[in-house]
Formats: structure tokens, C-alpha cells, sequence
């Protein structure tokens, strides 16, 4: 290239940090995924609702996403009359708003489902995006606890409809209220309570000496940074201790019983006795080991014990529950960035949250819900081979090329051919294969690579010895790769031959259709 | 309500003007008509791509979306870098920054399509919003007019699929070139065609005379504001008008000569020569009248003449037109916001920009495509009845009741119906049917307004003599309505009674899913 100071500066073509483009493989599995998902939530009584991107960031504002993360934020805008506009950062703030504002209207309780991108004026990083997708089910203005099931047992049916095995997804609950009770019963004061909690979402990553410095005085890690601790008595660290070794037992239990209803019936009956003596004399503990005894009743009754199991480890990192918590985790193994084997880990969490709608009303709308991170289980379905991420589950592409595409009086005989595959229909009189007409400058040769680029099936050839003869030339490009990859003995044979003749044979301009067909035919 | 000023200020839920939610009538019938779109582009050799809805202001900028309106703006955000982000405005100028960043990727001539919510700054207005869907379908990389008519065609069998019936829509094709080539036979000054184009684009809303105006000195409104006019002599704007004549001549001849194709191959062709007249001399519009011509022969030999047709009053908005521009009108009537009848008007459109690409990079890169604007089109297909978004088109409902919804232990008996009845396929092995528990705490009538209120075919219902006898009471809403409208003489009738035992029945519990199927296969 020629530096011309006179010509124009180019721009640079170039995405911001955190936001990615998606190609044909990957929009077409998300919406194959997504249609199973839709169709999940709706044999549950759910109905979509669709929410605009932008609100009034005082709509989204009062509850930041995660208060562990509280320097993370929205992209916000200001609108003519001044008013701050904000871009959803979750799916949540926005149906508080919509069933709010529009409360007399709606059936209560109100099952509804949402789809679509969320923001976060974020720093990106591996796997962290400033634009991602969420799936959302609600069920707005029912209190009871069954509700809180019913939500797990969509998540256990959902995992299953989009080819994750039983065995290999666990729905975990807890109750915000027993980790209430149990720092009720602990005597921890309110302001250390956010810092407690933090300290116990670590409990995964960390050994439980560390956590413990958590709850104390506080941690240094490897770098040499301090983390200011909860400040807690030993006595209150010690009963803290004791409730994540009883969560870490009964996860590891877990783990061998998932597929044990026996065992899990047991396990989760044992997880709840164990809890009782945690939260002794603390009423809310009590109330919240209760509920977790009817959610075990109900998923039993409804035969979801196993896949469904109480968990005491689950916190959930968003302020805003206010009782039942669950977290949907796939329990396969998958290699990580570092090389290590792991779990695949979480995939979808919610819980009930009674106080959000309630900003906006007068009287108390309790609700319960969760999200799935769509990439994420994206993610998942393709390390368990899932059919429905499959991107060979699309329709053939046949290219017509165009051999005497410097003369454009040919053109309409080659659009007229693309026409009429294009009408092809099966049985049931639906596609029966997608055809693109080449319409670029290039030669032949060029053309046949674009054909295999593009993936296609067959490529339809006419030049001027087949123009005069009324016919046309059939190239079957995977029968043709076979070929051409033979050994030379191969080559040689008589079966060889009879076979080039099937990968590429002409027919009468008027059988084109029928011979493509019995092309894909060989292919289905 | 007490006005207790210690209580802190309700949050108002609103929405900002121009943005609109959406309930699940219209969220499930749009999924429907955007699953026919996409089967209809893929079947034309079209893939699939998403970029994000954030870009660098500047990949954007250049282009505004329309110098008829340089007003409306774009919603722009400054990054942690001092770096301007800006909402996507359109899905034109993302993809000019993919295939700019994706260019040796990419095979090539590149089809693909896009389909996404946009963003516009501007005063939201009746059926003008802030935030709305287009579905876009572009050529990159191909400077053939077939590319041109391929996108016709691909519009026009869109719109068959989608239900509208042939001779309800028209393709519209027109070229820059054309447009250019009258303003240089009739000498007009660079700096006035910008005016011109105006003036021509409103002949179909004013009388010529009143666009004559608009041609010359300028134009005085109803209420008495003054337009500029772009100041041409009576001569040019005599020429002006001739083609304006011309346009609408053919556009009137066009609407009774849609169906048929040999009136409109006639039509077709005697506009090309009457163009040249009006083009003499100007090579350029000679070259434009040649890309219509061979644009009349694709379509022809593709079977699509009358389907498109060739008419010179099509100018589209946007300044980055450099070739054949192309929309597609509906022209079934319809009674507008005053009470008259009109044509419905224009669903999509685009044209060749072949400028659009080449701001990133060192070579040329000709391109084409349309938008299609997914609301107007949705519209458009209610008044036409479509059965793609016919609400109806859904899986019938069954609503659970929780008689005795005051005492926890009975939830697991209900909760255990409900399971099964979302477990019921139909001989292919697809859900039956959605199932619905009710979770909220009001009484019985409550519930079956609830059910009535959700659409619900049928509500099942356990009291505690039916939990003794181990039944469960299946009752037939749509037949319960039917029998509950009839006349006392007929209610007091044998057959009458006879439907009563068929619309509310009980069956033991074991048999719920057959008792329920049987009702559906009354209704379906």
C-alpha cells in the first residue's frame, strides 16, 4: 500500500473493550437453545413479557447489581429534559418497574418470562463481558415457598430439555433467613453482617482457615494486600465455621447422592436437623428452616428429590433476597484456563426478593425468580455435546456458480436456476435446502473455493458447451472431497470411476432440481 | 391510604417517552414472524450475524441516518478512556465495521443478515419510538446489479411467506443514477441537490405544483412558515417535474398492473424509455437506466416481473445510496389515524452503498441490502390477519387450584398434579399443554377468575371430599361458558344436563392427564 499523505485517514474498524460480535454457528445454536428454553418456562404457565433497554436509572438505580462489587456500573445518559437514563444491568429492576406500573392490569400471581441483553459499564476480562444475555422466570405476588419450588423444578426440567443429563445438574436452595438466624444467633451486629457474608461466598474458593481471618481481623494475601476483617468474636468465627463445614459435608455428599434419591431424601433431612442447632433462639432461622422443610416436601411430592437438594453453602451475592435462595450448578468436569479439572460450576441462580416491587407501591408484593446466564450455559451445552448447539442442524447450501460472470446476459439464466432450488420443497413442504447465487467477479476456480468456504453440499457449473446443450453439471462437493483424498491403487478402480461419474453428472436444465436432490439425498 | 410523611417517597414507575413494553400476545407472534424471516433469508444463502449494540462513536458517526431529519441524533456516552460510545442507530454502519475487522475471514461476495432493537435520540411521536427492531439482509463484496435484484426477489418471497398475498405488496426499484442524471442534463448546481431530492421525496405527499415551489424560490405552509427552495430555473425545474410525471403516471398504472406481469413488463419497459429521454447526455444516468434494464431481465427470467417493478418516483432517504434503491410497499388499504383510507404504505427498504465499507479500508467494497422495519411489518400483517401472529396459535392452559391454600401441608398434593400435567406430550412427543399452579393466598372464586382472566381451557380442582374419595375435579371453562350463556328453556333441557356432567366431571386422581386431555380435544 501506497502512503498517500493525501488521501483520507482511514478509520479504524474496531470494537469496544467487553463488547464481541457472534457469528452464523453461534446465532443459530443460542436460538435453537433459546426456543427450548421458551418453550420450558411456558409449559410451566409463564408468559413473556419484553421490556425496553433503557430506563430511568432511579427504575434501576437503588439496587446495585452485587454489593460485593460496588464500584460496578451502569452506562448512563442524560435525556433532553436532564433526566438520567441507564441501560438494564439485569432483567429484575425492570419487572419490579413493569408489574408496578402496571399492577390493576396483570393476573396475580404473575408468571412471566424475559430474554435479552443486559449491560455492565464494567472492566472486561476472560469470560466478562460488558454485554451479556440473561433468561429470566418470575413469579411476582405469590409468598408461599411453593413458588420457590416450582422455580427450582423449572430449572431441573430445563437442564434436561437442553440435553444435560440427570446426574450431571444439582439445584442447590438455601434460606437467606438461616444465614440471618445464624448470625441472629451468633450476636453479630448489623454493620459486620455484609462483610460475614462475603467471608462465607468464599468459603468455595478458600480453606476454611482463611475465611476464618476473614471473619476476624482480617487477611493478607499472597501479593501482600490486606482484607479488613468482620471483626467477629472467636466464639462467633467458631459457630460461623461450623456452618460452612456442615454446608461443605453435605456438598460433598451431594456430589455421590445427587443421583440417590434415597440418599439425598436423607442428606436433606439431616442438613436440616444440623441447622436447627445453629440457630437456636433465633425466631428467623427457625421460620427459615421451616420453609426449607416445606420445599422439601413439595419437590418430594412432586418427585424432584435428588435433582433438587438443600445446601446451606449457597449465599447469592445480591443484597436484595429475602428468603429462599437457589443456584443451579453443573457438576461435570471440565478443564479450566489453568489446566485444572473442575466442576463446571453454576449456570443459573435466582431467590425470592419480596422487597423490590415494593419500592415503587404503597402495600408489600412478595416475589421469586431467577436467571440464566445464557453464554455460560452456552458454554456448558457444548461440553456435553448437546444436540441442540449441533451447527451441522441446518439446512444444505447448494452454490450455483457462475462460470461466464464477465457477461452479463448470462446472469439471468444462472438467477433463473437459483430461483428454482430456492423453491424446493419436502414432504412436508418445508425448505429443502438453502442456494446462493455467486455473484462476485472472481473466475471458476475462485468460485469453487467459496463454494467450500461457504460449507455447501453441491455447486451447479453452466458454461457455454452445457448452455448449448440445455443442460447443466452437478458437482457433489463432499462425495468429490472423498474422492480426491483415495490413495492412487484407489484411484485405479473400477468403483473409483462409477463414482467419480455420481460426483459429477449433468442433467437437463429442467432436472436440476430433481438431481440436486438425490445429491442431498446421499448426504441426509 | 394514610399520608404518613415518616414513610419514605414511593419510587414513580414510568418509562421514558419512546419506549415501549411488550406483552406476551405480541412478544410470542413477533418470535413467530422473525423465525419466517430468518427461514426465508437462510433459504437465499444468507447467514446469520450479531454485533453488539455499543460501537465507537466514530465507526457510526459519519454517516447520520437521514439528511432529511440532521435533527435526530444517536444516544452517545463517553468510556473510562474519554473515548464516545454510541447505541446502534441502524444495522448498517455495525456491519460496515465488521466486515471492515473481518474482511480476510470472511468469504466473499459476503451474504448475511441481521436482525436487532436500534437506538434514535430523537422526539418519540405516534408510531415514532426510541428504541425499535429492524431485520436487515446485505450483500458485501458483489457490485453486480444481480445482487440488486436478488435482494428484491428475497423481499418479495419474504412477504408471501410472511402471508401477505401476491398483488397486497409491491417491490419498488429506482436508481440514484437516474436521479443524478436528470439533475445533470438539467445543470443543477451540487450544493441544490440535497434540496431537490427533498422536494422530489415529497411528491407523494403534495401536489407537483406545491413542489414546484420547493424546486424554485420556496414554499409557504398552512400555518405560514416558508421553506426554502432550492432556487432552480423554470426550465430545470420543468425537467424535474417531467420525471415527476413520468413517476407518477407509472406508479398509478402500477397499482392496477401489479398482478399482472405482461402489463407490467410493458409498463417496465416503456419507463426505461421514457428515462432516457430525460437523461440525455449525462452518462451517469444512461449507466443507471442500464443497471435497471438488466435488473428487468433478472427478475424476469426468475419469474418476479409484476412482483417488482421499475419506478422512477423511489428516493429513499439516505445520502450513502449510490446505485439501485428498492422498497417495498404494501398496497392493500387501510383507514389511517383521521379516518381516511390510504394505501398502507412502505415495510422495508434499502439500496446499494458502496461507499460505506471502503471508510475502513484501502480498496472499494460494493455492497447492497434492505432493512425491514419489524414493527410496521407486524402492523401490517395484523391487518391482514396473518395466521403468523395470530395470538391464538398457543398451547392450551390448565390451571391447578389450591382450594386450601391456607394450610401448607395440602400444597404437595397439588404440586404433584401440576408436575404431571406438564409431563403430558402429544403422539409426536411435544408438550401438550402449559399447567399452571395458582400460588397467590385469595379464596376459591378468586381462583377461577384467575383462570378465566389467563386464558385458561380448563381448572382443576380438589376440595377435601374429593381428597377422601382420591378425585380430582376436571371443569371445562370454554364449555362452562357456553352452557352458562344459555337461555332458561334450553338450561332446563335433558341435553343441557347432559353437557353440565361433561363440562365438570371428576375423575380419580391417577387419570387427571386423560380426564384433561379429553377436554382439549373437545377445543382444539
Amino acid at each position: 500500500m501506497s502512503a498517500d499523505k493525501s488521501a483520507p485517514a482511514k478509520l479504524k474498524a474496531r470494537q469496544p473493550r467487553g463488547f464481541v460480535d457472534r457469528g452464523p454457528a453461534d446465532v443459530a445454536a443460542t436460538e435453537r437453545m433459546l426456543s427450548v428454553i421458551r418453550e420450558s418456562f411456558s409449559v410451566y404457565g409463564f408468559d413473556p413479557v419484553e421490556t425496553p433497554f433503557v430506563e430511568y436509572t432511579d427504575a434501576l438505580g437503588k439496587f446495585l447489581p452485587d454489593q460485593d462489587r460496588p464500584n460496578e456500573g451502569v452506562f448512563s445518559f442524560q435525556d433532553d429534559d436532564e433526566q438520567w437514563l441507564s441501560l438494564r444491568y439485569d432483567l429484575t429492576a425492570p419487572l419490579a418497574r413493569y408489574v408496578a406500573e402496571n399492577f390493576d392490569a396483570l393476573p396475580k400471581p404473575y408468571r412471566s418470562y424475559r430474554v435479552g441483553y443486559v449491560f455492565r459499564n464494567e472492566k472486561p476480562g476472560p469470560g466478562r463481558f460488558r454485554q451479556f444475555m440473561q433468561f429470566d422466570a418470575d413469579i411476582v405476588g405469590s409468598g408461599t415457598v411453593a413458588g420457590d419450588a416450582e422455580i427450582c423444578m423449572l430449572a431441573a426440567d430445563t437442564m434436561e430439555k437442553l440435553g444435560i443429563r440427570r446426574g450431571d445438574y444439582v439445584v442447590k436452595v438455601n434460606n437467606r433467613k438461616v444465614l440471618d438466624g445464624v448470625m441472629d444467633a451468633a450476636g453479630i451486629a448489623p454493620a459486620a453482617r455484609l462483610t460475614v457474608l462475603r467471608a462465607i461466598d468464599k468459603a468455595d474458593k478458600f480453606p476454611l482457615e482463611e475465611v476464618r481471618k476473614l471473619l476476624g481481623e482480617g487477611r493478607k494475601d499472597e501479593s501482600g494486600d490486606f482484607t479488613k476483617g468482620a471483626g467477629l468474636s472467636d466464639a462467633q468465627s467458631d459457630r460461623i465455621l461450623r456452618y460452612l463445614e456442615l454446608g461443605q459435608k453435605l456438598a460433598e455428599l451431594g456430589k455421590t447422592n445427587a443421583q440417590d434419591s434415597e440418599g439425598s431424601a436423607r442428606l436433606s433431612a439431616a442438613a436440616l436437623t444440623d441447622l436447627s442447632g445453629l440457630v437456636e433462639g433465633a425466631e428467623n432461622g427457625q421460620a427459615g428452616i421451616a420453609e426449607l422443610e416445606q420445599i422439601r416436601e413439595l419437590i418430594t411430592a412432586a418427585g424432584y428429590l435428588g435433582r433438587i437438594i438443600i445446601d446451606p453453602s449457597i449465599v447469592r451475592g445480591l443484597e436484595y433476597y429475602t428468603g429462599p435462595v437457589y443456584e443451579v450448578e453443573l457438576t461435570f468436569p471440565v478443564t479450566n484456563d489453568d489446566g485444572q479439572v473442575v466442576r463446571f460450576g453454576s449456570v443459573a441462580g435466582g431467590g425470592r426478593y419480596d422487597g423490590l416491587v415494593g419500592r415503587f407501591r404503597a402495600e408489600p408484593v412478595p416475589a421469586t425468580g431467577f436467571s440464566i446466564g445464557v453464554s455460560r450455559l452456552f458454554s456448558a451445552l457444548k461440553a456435553v455435546k448437546s444436540p441442540i448447539v449441533d451447527s451441522r442442524n441446518e439446512l444444505p447450501l447448494v452454490v450455483v456458480t457462475a462460470m461466464d460472470n464477465k457477461s452479463p446476459e448470462f446472469m439471468p439464466g444462472y438467477q433463473a436456476m437459483v430461483a428454482g432450488l430456492r423453491q424446493a420443497k419436502d414432504a412436508e413442504g418445508k425448505p429443502l435446502l438453502r442456494a446462493d447465487l455467486y455473484l462476485g467477479a472472481s473466475g471458476f476456480n475462485a468460485q469453487m473455493k467459496y463454494a467450500d468456504r461457504r460449507g455447501a453440499t453441491c455447486a451447479i457449473i453452466q458454461g457455454s458447451s452445457e448452455r448449448e446443450a440445455g443442460t447443466v453439471v452437478i458437482k457433489d462437493l463432499i462425495l468429490g472431497a472423498e474422492l480426491a483424498a483415495a490413495s492412487r491403487d484407489v484411484k485405479d478402480s473400477a468403483e473409483h470411476k462409477a463414482k467419480q461419474a455420481e460426483a459429477q453428472f449433468a442433467v437437463p436444465v429442467a432436472e436440476l432440481v430433481e438431481g440436486v436432490k438425490r445429491v442431498l439425498a446421499r448426504h441426509s
